[in-house]
């Protein structure tokens, strides 16, 4: 009997990404689309997953899923796994989705408790995360830059906690429905030197309400063009993600910082984690370590 | 000859108010419309001022505009007077307006430039505080609390500088458009426990970007209702904002601090600033204020 063929989907809130993989759990293909969770409902899950993938699957084949298709309002809900948390104990943790195409599989989200109560979660990154880390035995911080930026402590292969910032979220509403929007060309491309001028002033100042206000009045004194503008803000925010938190992330010099994710946005991390002292940043494709991820959660569950 | 009646206007962003004084600069009137400054080009702005106080119009009426009709893109621009600046300085720049009803002084808005560089502006707030604190000689903290919130440092009659926190534009912003808004009743009243637990956490924590979006995260895991989430962000917002402005205002236990503005507001305001350990705040009217600042450059401008 052949081996089952396995597919692995990281289901976001705005779009999602399907991976068939081959026999040694390589990538042998990739497929997106633009039924994020948040759009759908029950049924619709399958349907969607369905007609993107039908001629991947026969009778054996397995699909594991992670991401907000877990969520309370997605196609079933997977509860959240306690930190610290490893593939095991999420490959434990699967939950059955209803589906008459094929046997499918959702990965639960982590939860990380505070001191004070207080709980951070995430979905679909605490794949990423130990899929892009599998081999990193010491302790290690992994940043997952995006709408809600995640940083997570990893050690010996487990998720031991991790924080959210909403910067990314932020920025695209300052953007689109803020005074500073009105003073900004929002389609310039990047511009390096306004960028780095904004992630500086951050990890000076730490007063975050009153210098995202200086991206309004910097242009109205022409100390920057509409065009830096954006980059600008994108500077202070990040700049101030990171500032936040190295201050509250257990840390020495030595301790690798990944990045996972976006190659581009990674990029602007990297550059601002420079401007605040470490240089010795490395990057992961968020795409890869998601799809390697759900891979070892199929292994691991027998598939 | 009769005096010439003097009417003040202070014309925001969103609305304005018309104050009719009697020959003491007591309020004998006041009126107010929607047709804010955004909302008005050119000589609208004309237009709408007649309709709304044609009546109490005469030969010899004087009209003193402050706030943002005085904007690059308002009726007609009055640059910013520099900082320190007095009521006597602000009545010299005032700038007239193009009108066939009636004689129209606008009040320039104020600039403070900070030691990079960096400059900070204000259009009403430098009439209404000025106005608030004619008095008060010795040195001051005055808040004017709102969209653009401001604190400034004033002494001897004089607006010495100030900056800007962008609090109350978040906090509309995240409730409408951010992911927040989605897990909370916007509409339910204060609650007094929860914005209390929001100051405490920002003076507490200081890192913005992870705070605010423990208002979704308290909310899915019930520490919070529905109902508390706003009042949740909106202290974790003025938290933040006094935690942020204490920090890098110059400041003895002693200073005075004046919070003026709308009187729910204001209060929220004291309420922030007594969890942060300055009980002797003293509340000004904004509406008064602005009145007696309009009344006083239009006495100083010889009416």
């Amino acid at each position: 009997m052949a081996k089952p063929s396995i597919v692995g989907v990281d289901w976001g809130s705005t779009n999602l990404r399907a991976f068939r993989f081959d026999a040694e759990g390589e990538i042998a293909e990739v497929r997106r689309a633009e039924s994020g969770a948040r759009t759908l409902r029950g049924a619709a899950f399958a349907d969607v997953l369905e007609t993107l993938i039908s001629d991947w699957i026969d009778d054996q084949s397995r699909i594991v899923t992670c991401g907000m298709a877990g969520g309370r309002e997605g196609w079933t809900e997977a509860p959240y796994a306690n930190c610290p948390v490893d593939m095991h104990a999420l490959a434990g943790s699967v939950i059955r989705a209803p589906a008459k195409f094929a046997d499918v599989w959702i990965v639960p989200g982590a939860k990380s408790i505070r001191d004070d109560g207080r709980v951070e979660v995430m979905r679909g990154e605490e794949t990423q995360i130990l899929g892009g880390l599998e081999n990193e035995r010491a302790p290690a911080i992994v940043i997952a830059p995006g709408t809600h930026s995640k940083w997570a402590r990893v050690e010996n292969g487990r998720l031991v906690s991790f924080r959210t910032y909403m910067t990314g979220e932020l920025f695209a509403l300052l953007k689109a429905h803020s005074i500073l929007g009105r003073t900004m060309d929002v389609s310039a491309p990047h511009d390096a030197a306004a960028f780095d001028l904004g992630v500086h002033r951050a990890l000076e100042d730490k007063g975050l309400l009153n210098l995202i206000f200086s991206t309004r009045s910097e242009v109205l004194f022409e100390h920057l063009s509409p065009a830096a503008a954006p980059s600008y803000l994108s500077g202070v925010l990040l700049g101030a993600e990171v500032g936040e938190a190295l201050d509250r992330t257990p840390f020495t010099r030595d301790t690798p910082i990944f990045l996972v994710g976006d190659p581009g946005l990674a990029g602007r991390y990297a550059q601002a984690l420079a401007i605040a002292g470490h240089n010795q940043v490395q990057t992961l494709d968020g795409e890869r370590a998601a799809a390697r991820g759900l891979w070892r959660i199929a292994l691991e569950r027998g598939a």
